[in-house]
């Protein structure tokens, strides 16, 4: 199998959103090998920190949270989209005339996956793209911009997918990875009762 | 497909080496809804937390960090065998009459999968037990402990394995799995440079 590390390295100098300073890691040696040979560390991350899954929690007060995601749902096949040429938000008529069927995982690469800084201007999905999108019935959507929108009022794109079930993926680095089909595996971890998760997450793409 | 999360959950509350407090992790939401819509939480844990995969250089100045894992050996067939009946360590002895080849990863469920506290006599793999399994030349071996051994000066069992390249799991959830073979997923955060990492483990079992 072929492996595509579609995730954001966690460090101290990553892109933040909006360049927040409360957004960066921490991260703490807290034993080094001069004390019984052992090295060890702790990191403070903000739960939306580089590639990351959002949950409805997020946005909606009585939302789910990311300890009861369908992991079922995020170990699956997935569609690669280019999307590099536009430069504005992805909108139903970026969509429609794309192969995009019941029970798809589409993810979305654009300028985003070029832009080692964090661009105020990043492509995100429009409201009528996310109302496209639920209608056919996705179960989930990925960007790679550090949040699926941007600048609309009430965060319609969000409420739009979480209302249909369809889950967020964020901060996907999808420079190297050509349009096609995937395997996608992109797990949270088990933090009980949050908003968000950082993953590690993978396209496999087998022989 | 049938899917077996195999994690631990991380709250402010859950089983810590040692039950050092330091350890423990830390919570904190740092916006609430009635701030524009929006809910967001950061964390604070020790790499070390729960369920997760240990790198090289946890153990060893020279060790290589949990970024540069290979991904592709983290995707895998493994092989979960039961180990409940013992109370001391997994010594080659135990190991020895069971079908272990080269190339496995090798899951141990014991007692500790049973105990939601820590306790100090926590089932371990001996420094005999990794010299057996180096010697077969797995790559990978997981135990339901919080540690891979204990109380052995100078971690041979750690030693013995990253010489050898083989990676440590430590902290899995086994408890309601079967013993059998499975497909394991269990990827690291990509944290820079650092010693571990918490992950989502699962397992597979396909139709």
């Amino acid at each position: 199998m072929k492996l595509y590390d579609i995730t954001q390295t966690i460090d101290e100098h990553m892109t933040v959103y909006k360049n927040k300073a409360e957004k960066r890691p921490i991260i703490n040696v807290t034993r080094t090998h001069n004390v019984g040979g052992v090295r060890e560390s702790s990191i403070t991350l903000d739960v939306h920190t580089g590639t990351h899954l959002d949950a409805p929690l997020h946005m909606q007060a009585d939302g789910t949270t990311i300890d009861t995601m369908a992991l079922e749902q995020l170990i699956t096949r997935c569609k690669v989209f280019d999307f590099t040429h536009l430069d504005r938000g992805i909108s139903k008529g970026d969509l429609d005339h794309h192969k995009i069927e019941k029970g798809d995982v589409v993810l979305f690469k654009t300028r985003n996956s070029f832009e080692d800084f964090f661009n105020p201007e990043f492509i995100y999905l429009e409201e009528s793209g996310a109302k496209y999108l639920t209608g056919i019935g996705i179960k989930g959507v990925g960007t790679d911009g550090l949040g699926i929108e941007r600048a609309q009022p009430g965060h319609p794109t969000h409420h739009t997918l979480f209302n249909s079930g369809v889950y967020v993926l964020e901060g996907l680095a999808l420079k190297d990875v050509p349009v096609g089909e995937y395997e996608l595996i992109a797990l949270p971890l088990k933090l009980k009762g949050l908003d968000a998760s950082p993953v590690r997450a993978v396209l496999i793409e087998r022989d």
